[in-house]
């Protein structure tokens, strides 16, 4: 027999996406299905660059810099300094989707059973990256309970062994929509200071806090400018998610500089991505102001009818567009391919996440669905309002 | 101190990129530089893919199904049906590149220290590729005496152990230009079959055959269904190297399925690449007849300028863009960079890409470089130019 390897063996099919043929199957029975289950936004790509890909002036679609085209990484660094986060062009190596990031990022930093520390429940992708690089994720769990708030400090020093090289903190959270405060973040900072570990910043969802909230970017804590990496992407922040162009941006000469040969050696990141990317980040303020507030209309109109649904816990989240749904389930696999295989109310279904798929403790989530408030209310509405059916039918229902 | 990782200190740059700020600095300085180093033709990309992107009618840059779109994947089979090899949609995964391709393929069927044999020299980012997996190159060397066709069987048979996976073929090959014939590949894919290994195939240069010989497709070879595995990029063959739109074709179902799992970790290949890659497979045959007809006028003006050039060997390649050329020289890194900083003629200089970075086995390619014949003939002339007057008062001249 040809072999599988055994990483091609252990990695896992996103919970995300999964259940995709399940949907279209769904669909292909006249039934709508309501994606709830992915953040992909219907919001409309700033115009700006969309207009610009429509006016590209070139007449050979060329490779760009294995890093990234000189004058995007310089705008973006304009970018950050705007923000107030110290960064030159130097600290920024553009790549494909944020999702390349992680993985140069951790190729870069991490061997074979090195291990790494994440809060759960935590975007999955991480668990597939950490198979990519045959590092081992440790979990502290974050519970609903506590809003998915930074689990204490103590909790992550019981699981430090001299093999963990790293700390995953996404802020805002996905799939939790928890933003971090400053004294979350500056706890974590000593830890990993007092421990010499590297710490990942995923702050893709930065444009997104809600109720007048800050974002803190961990590229501001003094002390761990080795240690610290982040990762970003222009994916949700303009609603570009098809572009792929993201970043790795640390002032960690050494880990820039392995992770440069690892994007020479897939040539470079996409160009007409970049080119859109780059007319994104003079997206005006107009269009933040609409988009932020349209998601906060949607939170409080998705948290207000979740949490009037009989077993149904949603708690508030303060940034980015998800929210860890609690229900009245046995197990969200089973009720999210119940939902696409065997459920329709008016001839409509949802497509959820289940939560069992964020969480690296087995057993965790499985009451628990990620949904993407990516919708616009009409929408969001009748899902709901199909969910609110399903409940009451679902032959798993526990309470 | 914070560790980089074995495969971040392992990694090489690739010898195409890493002298691009010597390259740089002698621009700076108001020098020309030719660009004989990397394979980015100055071929224009076919009108039918600009067009389609300028007048995309969408207004949310979205993800695309992790497979790449299902009406990219439903034409490109198509394609190949044309060409005479049988692959349906379900055979296909769309990779962000051939670089991509290569890199869930290894990840997908190479476990850390297994083997792979590749006919030397080689495309250099292959061994980056093993490095991201943690697998072993060995090589076979084919020599500029024998025009670098393949190695005899029993070369490779000597360096099979336990631990040998698989074999690479680049046909045409990047670098040497060297096409391989039918009965070099039945030969391989015996062995292959033999000692039940993976035939990774890339053909990323297919369409550029050139004195009337025809390409071979080792996915027409039967028994070996199983066992091969083909890379494949739009890159070259449309010009449009910056779109990064490549595939793993396969009929082994376990191989794709793993590979879809890597490839739902990063989302999708890129929207805005995939619109233009769809459109490109409508390019006319006018189009690659000109173009065809372009490169071997390049090629054969390239053949008799350097042959002429005392000490220079230039074989005839048969297929891609690319020669191996044998030059007078001590070192051909020494050269490359001496080209950059300290050499102009006219104000002009050129860059190469030195061939030691493409063999496996130390020492060897020191006298040789890859020319890349992607520039119009009055552009390759000055070049060449410059090479002969280079190689007139190089200090590191050999003969």
């Amino acid at each position: 027999m040809l072999q599988i390897s055994d990483k091609g063996l252990a990695i896992q099919a996103s919970p995300i996406r999964k259940l995709v043929p399940y949907a279209n199957k769904a669909k292909a029975r006249g039934i709508r299905v309501f994606h709830l289950n992915i953040g992909q936004p219907d919001i409309a790509t700033p115009e700006i660059a969309l207009e610009v890909v429509r006016h590209m002036q070139i007449s050979v679609i060329e490779y760009t810099d294995s890093a990234g085209n000189h004058t995007l990484r310089s705008k973006l660094a304009g970018y950050y300094q705007k923000l107030g986060i110290a960064i030159n062009e130097e600290d920024i190596l553009i790549t494909t989707g944020g999702s390349e990031a992680i993985l140069f990022a951790f190729m870069s930093t991490l061997n074979e059973g090195d291990e790494i520390i994440i809060p759960e429940p935590y975007y999955a992708n991480y668990a597939a990256f950490a198979v990519m690089v045959g590092a081992k994720v440790k979990a502290v769990t974050a519970t609903i309970e506590n809003n998915f708030a930074l689990p204490p400090i103590s909790e992550f020093e019981k699981l430090i062994t001299p093999r963990t090289k790293g700390i995953v903190i996404i802020n805002p959270n996905n799939p939790t929509g928890y933003l971090y405060s400053q004294n979350e973040l500056e706890a974590l900072a000593k830890m990993v200071k007092k421990h010499n570990l590297y710490l990942y910043s995923d702050e893709v969802y930065r444009r997104y806090c809600y109720d007048g909230l800050p974002h803190f970017s961990v590229m501001n804590i003094e002390g761990i400018e080795e240690n610290a990496i982040l990762f970003d992407s222009m994916s949700k922040r303009y609603s570009e998610c098809g572009i792929r162009v993201g970043a790795i941006i640390t002032r960690n000469k050494e880990v820039l500089g392995a992770s440069l040969k690892f994007g020479m050696a897939r040539l470079c990141p996409p160009a007409l991505g970049q080119i859109a990317a780059e007319a994104s980040l003079d997206t005006s303020d107009e269009y933040f102001h609409r988009v932020h507030q349209e998601y906060v209309q949607r939170r409080d109109f998705m948290v207000e009818a979740l949490n009037k649904i009989p077993g149904v816990v949603c708690p508030n989240p303060k940034g980015a567009f998800y929210s860890i749904v609690k229900l009245p389930i046995d197990d969200s696999e089973k009720f999210a391919r119940w939902l696409l295989e065997e459920f329709d109310y008016n001839g409509q279904t949802v497509m959820l996440a289940p939560a069992s798929g964020f969480y690296h403790t087995p057993g965790l989530g499985k009451n628990e669905v990620r949904i993407a408030y990516v919708l616009k209310i009409s929408d969001l509405q009748k899902a709901i309002e199909v969910l609110a059916a399903a409940l009451k039918v679902y032959p798993g229902r526990t309470n």
